[in-house]
Parts: structure tokens; sequence; C-alpha cells
């Protein structure tokens, strides 16, 4: 069954350094995860930073400078007794009609030899600096392919959410390769190789007119150019999924099929984790899915937080059959469970 | 100055044949137009159709029956005083919470030598035929480029508003290739000639938490894979295009950049012609664009129609310097205009 981590929350806010001095880290959550050649797991976290004194009676939002050429980070900032500003959630705020976040995020290397305890970097690995990361990048996931790890994150702007890829060989230096999913699309996941010759990714469009937020499936030549999209599945009414579901980690091949562990929400926001099986031939085939969650939020770490009851996860690694999950719990910390590869499996529902 | 033409509407629901006995035309909207070798001007409209009976008291909703090979169009009714039946508008109904067309479109040929008397072909062109396709095929867009016709067209189906391509060399046989660009996502413009060695466009996402129906360009190798999305632009407040807009013809190149006709609404629903200039070598670079309406509804068969006020235009023909621009009006009818290519560049105002 699976057992969360004794250590849980692995990382916490307080553990990571801001990349200014005149910011706090409120939110360490959602990062990719690898295991690297030499045994280390790596994780790819999301760092979710604001200004640390904010006058009581304002509201503040920092975002890229677009005006200037270093993109350095500005602030927006308005009264909370203004008409124009709208309070939505401890996530974001509206002011003059534009929504705007309260933290940007920027992406950071931890590193572990047991999968437990991490070293965090001291600085930023990959942070905003394009338009279409106004306001910031988030939620990395880490696919290894033919001698580069590809990085798909969130990034945010004031035109939308939309996932942009960049790569790597060493976590040092990365190259950018632009937004490859337009508004509004996150949720990217990458198949670690191949399927007949093309690459693969799960990815989570939401429909506005006709349809509702679901899982796709999308092809390519060359990661940075994808088509041929094909619907995967969506919510089920009545169930833990029922309001929106989107991809976690990258998949991972299995003798049964490519399992595949993702998220649902219900209609009160309540975040899980549940799994999917899709055909190893064709990644936009599911098999069987779960049809209780592998895991609902629970712990205290889970239910209470910056955005409570939430466990969401875009890393997972695979040792010696045991399936190690990482996961940001109630959008603050990132905690780790384990559960055994064929208990996973063994809970999934033909479909 | 524009003018309309004398002939207008130059295609009606009346002159076209539908698909099948038990079916009646009721719109003839929305057509990608293109000048052929021979100087033919080329019409690829959407033709929606509805069963000829229905009952009083009963809604119906034609869409593909996907549980049949040969994907007829099967018919799914539902009374009008059921407590889950929601009239929403003449284009679409609610029933127990999914969304459907009251009509389904195919997409239909129409030929003229002098680009106003057209001879429409008996039998459907392209019909929808796929589970992306289930509601219907609409919109074409039409690009020649090395040696082949390039339709995008929406694809509509339970699980969004999708744009996918086909290709053609002759109007006969036509080649899919599948969702290029996923929910919600229509209006795409492929421009006629490489552009830095890459092929382009022109979409327009709809987000949802973030952002508002805009117009974004892509790039592609193959014309089957996007990437390298970028933000174009998007409505102004208190202006014709101040709730959504999109691509309408595709780009025409001219000296002073790429010309495009594209559509604007506003809040009321009223839907306007404009026209934006972009940067010859960067077609993400908006150069010009109209502060007012190129057209806007006036005529009668454009104020009152199957869904009123409506101009929209999805092909335009350039003949001796003169733009000869194709649209649907009301979404009921076609009708044609044309306007001195040098009037619409003048009318434009620099950003």
């Amino acid at each position: 069954m699976l057992e969360r981590f004794a250590e849980n929350p692995i990382i916490e806010p307080s553990h990571v350094a801001p990349s200014r001095e005149d910011f706090e880290v409120v939110c360490t959550l959602n990062a990719g995860a690898i295991q690297m050649p030499d045994g280390t797991v790596l994780l790819l976290m999301r760092v979710a930073e604001r200004p640390k004194d904010v006058r009581q009676g304002w509201a503040t939002a920092p975002l890229l400078d677009l005006t200037r050429d270093d993109r350095q980070i500005t602030l927006l900032r308005c009264r909370t007794d203004d008409a124009e500003y709208d309070p939505v959630d401890p996530r974001w705020f509206i002011y003059q009609g534009q929504k705007y976040l309260t933290s940007i995020s920027h992406l950071r290397v931890a590193r572990s030899q047991d999968g437990r305890r991490f070293q965090i970097d001291p600085t930023p690995t990959l942070v905003a600096e394009r338009a279409c990361e106004e306001f910031g990048v988030e939620d990395p996931r880490i696919t290894y392919l033919e001698g580069r790890y590809w990085i798909t994150y969130t990034a945010v702007s004031r035109h939308g959410i939309a996932t942009a890829l960049a790569s790597t060989e060493d976590f040092h230096e990365f190259q950018r390769h632009g937004v490859i999913f337009c508004p509004e699309n996150r949720d990217v996941t990458i198949f670690p190789e191949r399927i007949g010759g093309r690459y693969a990714c799960h990815h989570r469009p939401v429909p506005v007119n006709i349809g509702q937020a679901s899982m796709w499936v999308a092809w390519s030549d060359d990661l940075m150019h994808w088509g041929d999209h094909g619907y995967l599945m969506g919510g089920r009414p009545d169930t833990w999924d029922s309001g929106r579901i989107g991809g976690g980690a990258v998949p991972i091949k299995t003798e049964r099929g490519w399992l595949a562990v993702y998220h649902g929400a219900d209609h009160q926001n309540r975040y899980c984790l549940g799994a999917v099986l899709v055909d190893l031939d064709d990644p936009g085939r599911v098999l069987a899915r779960s049809r209780e969650p592998l895991m609902a939020p629970q712990a205290d770490y889970e239910v209470h937080g910056f955005f409570g009851n939430v466990v969401f996860s875009s890393g997972a690694v695979l040792t010696d059959d045991v399936l190690t999950i990482y996961y940001g719990a109630a959008d603050r910390c990132l905690a780790g469970a384990t559960v055994p590869l064929q208990d996973v499996l063994g809970q999934l529902e033909p479909v």
C-alpha cells in the first residue's frame, strides 16, 4: 500500500533561500523528478516567492518588467480598498480587470542520494525571462530522451497559461525552445521514448464553449512542434476527478502499458492523485484507470497550507518495482510517498 | 471605399442541395477563398444542415454516430419541456449537461469565373467523419503552398472546438492530417509562403483562467506540427473588437507587410471586420491595425439571419490591387465586397 515518507514534508519554504533579499519563499511545490545515472534523485521544483514587506491594506503582484532588457522582477501594487481590486483566492487577485498572481515562481534543483533528504541549490535554476513568462514559470516535468533532459514547464503571463519547453544535459546550462502548447494548456508530460517512431505527450487543454478540462495526446518529430492531437480522457461525474484532471508524473513503462500518475479535482477543488494505464503502442488509448484515488489529501500538511486539500504530483521515480511519488502538498510544501508498482497496477479498473 | 456586391447575398441556403433528403440547408457561410491558376475563384464554404421535420416540442442535434464504422449522421432528440433541456441560442442547446449544436456542417465547393456568380457543387466536398468532428466541420481557410492547397478547418466535438488540417491538389481527393490545434482554438490562417525558412500561421486560442480570446502566431516545419507560439494581439477595450478577435482571410503579401483581414466582436456579439498589417519577416509583429472597422453589419442580410449582426470573413482574393472579401452574413448566407488595397492600407493606424 501507499506509504507517506515519515520525513514529510521533505522540502518546506523555510528550507529554501529566496532569490532576493526583499523576497520570501511562500511555496516549494510541484517538482519534476528524475533519477540520474549515478543514482542521485534530482528534483526540479517550483519555488514561489513574494515581497517580504507588504504594507497593510495593499496587494502586490511580482511580475517581469518587460520594458527592461534585463527583465527584472517589478512589483505591481494596489490598495485593497480600491473599487477595482477583487481578491480571488490566496493565489491571485484581479485589479482593473486584469488577473495577477500574488507570487512569482522560478524553478530550482534539489538533489538527494536516498530520495528523502534533499540538498537544495542556493540559487534559482530556471527563472522567468520571456514575455510569455511575465507572471512566472511553474510545474516542471522532466523526461530523459536521447542524451538530454527535456523539461516542460508552465509559462504564465497576462495572455494566458501556456506550456514551454527547455532542455539541458547537466541542469546547469539550459536551452529554451519556446511555447509548445498555447493557452490554456498545462500538465504536459513527454513520454521517455519514441513510440512508433514519433515522440508523444499527454497534455491538458481547457475548452470553453464545448467540453471540459481533459487529457489529450499529441505527437511530434522534434519535441518542439506538436500535432495530431487527440482526446484521451476526461473527468468522471460524481467521482474524485469530476471537476478537472491533468497529467502528473511522466509516464513509466511497464509490461502492461504506460503507467501515468495523474491528478483529478472535484468541484470543491480537492485535488487527489490517481493512475492511468495507456497502451504501449498507442498512448492515446486508455486501458485502465483508478476508480478510487491512489492518494487523497489526508495528512495535516496536505489539508492545510497555501491552498488546502491538494496533493499534486509532477514527478515519480521507479526503483526495484517501488514507485516513489513526489508531490506538492496543499500548494505549500513538497512531500513523498512510496507504493509498490504492483499495488498501483492492481488498483486500476479496466475501461 | 468598400463596396458590397450588388448581387448580395451571393449564396443562400436555398441555392444549395442538402446532403440527404430528410435534411434542409439552414446556413451557407464562412468560405475559404482562392483564385485558381485558370482564374476561377473557388470558394470552400461551410454548409449547415438540420433535419427538415422536427416535431413541435422537440429539439434535435444531428451528430456522427461514432459507434458505426460508416460514421453516419444520427439524431439526438430531447423534449424542450425536459428539465435537463436548456436552449442557449439558435446555434446550440444544452441537454443533460452536454452542449449540442442544432445543425451539423460540412464543407462544399462553389466556383465562379467572375467572382460573383457561383456554381455550387451538388454534393458535399469534405464531411465530418472522425471523432473530433462528431458535431461537424466548419469555417475553412485555404492556403496554396508548394503545389498543394492546405485547408485548416474547425473540428467540433463534445470534447471541444479544435482546428484540423486537410490538403488537396484538386479539391476532389483530400488527405487529412489530423488536429493541429487542440481546444479551444479556431480561425487558423496559414501564410502562403515560408518566412525565414519556416511555415507560419495565426491562430486564436481562448484562455480561461488568465487572458482573453486573442490572436497568436505559431511556426512549423511541415504544416502538421506547430510550436514556438507567441501572442500577437488581443481585443481593445471600448472598441468594436473589445469582446473577442480572430483571424479571417489568409494573409496577403503587400510591399508594406502581410495584410490580414480579421474579425472582432464587441460584448453585444456584433461581429465586424478589420485589418492588421504584420511584419514581412516576423508575422508575430503587428505594424498597423484598423482603429475603425473595415466593415460593420449594415445591410439587411448582415443584420438579420440565423445569428444576426455578423460579418465574418474566412477568405479574400486580390486582383489588380482590388481586394475581394468573401464573408458570411448573419451566420446565414455568403456575400462579397470589394475594396481597393490602398484604401485598406490607408485605413490602418500604426501601433
